[in-house]
């Protein structure tokens, strides 16, 4: 057990509210079509003049606030999203001046596609387990609205942008990360990509305009999720003997309605005890899962005392979940 | 003292050998311009079959090699490039599927920029004092072939490709990391950049051609460097008693010819206990620190028992440095 603790959640959705109604007039479709197709009534997109690390630097600043800390507190500044800002620098160091941290705060991108944030988790609970830092916080944003394919409903219409932080220190001896998983299968790597923007496809060596969009197959990420999920479960709570029964909140990546829905039934959860803020926020990529557990902390569903279990699924492909004793 | 151990490096150059003189042919330079302003007689480039993946494929395949380890030998793969391969997934998840990593194995990439290999070592080092994982590899590689402006020569001439990797696992009471500090000063965010490729400039939202490539204002770098090593090197060295002369080797970031002196003069360093690869290899990025790490122990310049001081900066703008008794 890594003890730590959460200090405070905070989040931040960008401006323009864009409904499943606007999105149906917006790309031709018939009225009521996006609403069905992708589960969500509205979601957020970024305006024009809203950058990723200025969300991601609003919800840094909502955690901060709601801890009644100031940003010279943080240690560690880890960025864990889903998507660069830009190829170089790291994200983080655009966040760190956004939110006006100090001079010298050292900042730094983990990245783990959708699960960024529960990797990054992890490794600020072990980077404060061996005294390395005191107090860290945990930045994700994406804005997947910047690079969608709206002629694949399919992996379009289930996005919304977002940003969500948590600030952590050391815990008492009862709180902290109770277990921890994350499972890499490579073999699924292409099956939820944006080939472009790296090293690989960029005008120097050439890039077709469609590179740098979401493509995603939605049918092949489910049976390999499906296939993977048991033996992965087994593992992440079998080997600290923790039932599924005492977790208190199982807080799922926001993937799509199917998604949740999968999860819930494979898992034989009560819908009553998974977060489900989907609706109204769509994927928010690596920010969905800190977004939905700042929910469930904000709204008094999940306190301390409590067990949360984090759990998800991203491009990679990968599995990733993360027992969290409040 | 976090007691890890170097079980073994490895690297890996792309095919393409590029000398001064053919870089003065191909863009119209008098002859002996490129040798004089970059300070390099030859670096190489990917050749167009060679992927920034496979090449840090490669690195890792020469560390197992070396160390004479199978690949399911590995608990967690850190890829620690400075740029990524493509925006989504990880570059870790495309190193994982070249190098024919077994399904399953965990791997997620850590970006610092140039110094991404010595924050990923210290992660690692973490990682294995709290018994998260047992045998970590962390891997480099970056082609900045792919990404430079010809029309500037003080960027784009210092450049070359490459990947190095090491694999660490616990080590004796008196192996390790004995010091590590990473400060980031985002007012420098702005002077090592590609603006392209992630959420901020794409085709979607709007890029030229030019937001792909590097740009560098050297002179500020330099001077904001300057500015912040010499308190860096205090706290860094001072708060742990650590003499300079106590370090046998030091591996600086072959950012530039002027770089490496510069860092060697202000510190007072003999040149005889700097790794300088620069003139063959230029600037390989995060590659370059693993890289030169990786000459210095197959050469037996550094060898079992001995202090190294990995150091250097990087776009954000960060210091690192990480003092490894080996």
């Amino acid at each position: 057990m890594l003890n730590i603790r959460l200090l405070a959640t905070g989040s931040a959705l960008p401006g323009l509210d864009v409904t499943s109604a606007m999105l149906d007039a917006r790309h031709g479709f018939k009225a009521g079509f996006v609403r069905e197709k992708s589960g969500m009534s509205t979601r957020r997109f970024a305006a024009a003049d809203e950058s990723q690390s200025q969300l991601a630097a609003r919800a840094l600043h909502d955690a901060l606030a709601n801890a009644g800390l100031k940003p010279d507190s943080i240690d560690l500044l880890l960025s864990a999203c889903g998507v660069q800002e830009q190829a170089l620098p790291s994200t983080a160091c655009a966040i760190s001046a956004h939110a006006g941290m100090p001079a010298g705060m050292p900042a730094f991108d983990i990245n783990a596609s959708c699960l960024s944030f529960v990797v990054a988790l992890n490794v600020a609970a072990n980077l404060i387990h061996s005294g390395a830092y005191r107090r860290i916080a945990v930045v994700s944003a994406d804005l997947p609205s910047h690079g969608l394919d709206w002629d694949k409903p399919e992996s379009s219409l289930i996005f919304g942008d977002g940003a969500a932080a948590a600030i952590v220190e050391k815990g008492s001896a009862v709180q902290g990360v109770r277990a921890f998983l994350f499972k890499t299968f490579a073999e699924g790597r292409r099956l939820c990509e944006i080939r472009g923007g790296g090293s690989q496809r960029n005008p120097t060596v050439g890039a077709a305009d469609a590179d740098y969009l979401f493509s995603m197959n939605g049918k092949a990420v489910l049976s390999l999720a499906s296939k993977r999920m048991p033996a992965f479960m087994r593992e992440l709570m079998g080997e600290q003997g923790i039932a599924l029964d005492s977790v208190d909140v199982v807080v799922p990546h926001q993937a799509s309605h199917v998604g949740i829905l999968h999860i819930t039934k494979r898992l034989g959860l009560d819908p009553a005890r998974v977060v489900n803020i989907y609706p109204t926020h769509g994927n928010q990529v690596a920010a969905s899962i800190p977004t939905a557990l700042h929910h469930a902390l904000s709204s008094g569903r999940l306190r301390a005392g409590q067990r949360a279990l984090l759990l998800g699924t991203a491009a990679g492909f990968s599995l990733g979940g993360l027992v969290l004793d409040l």
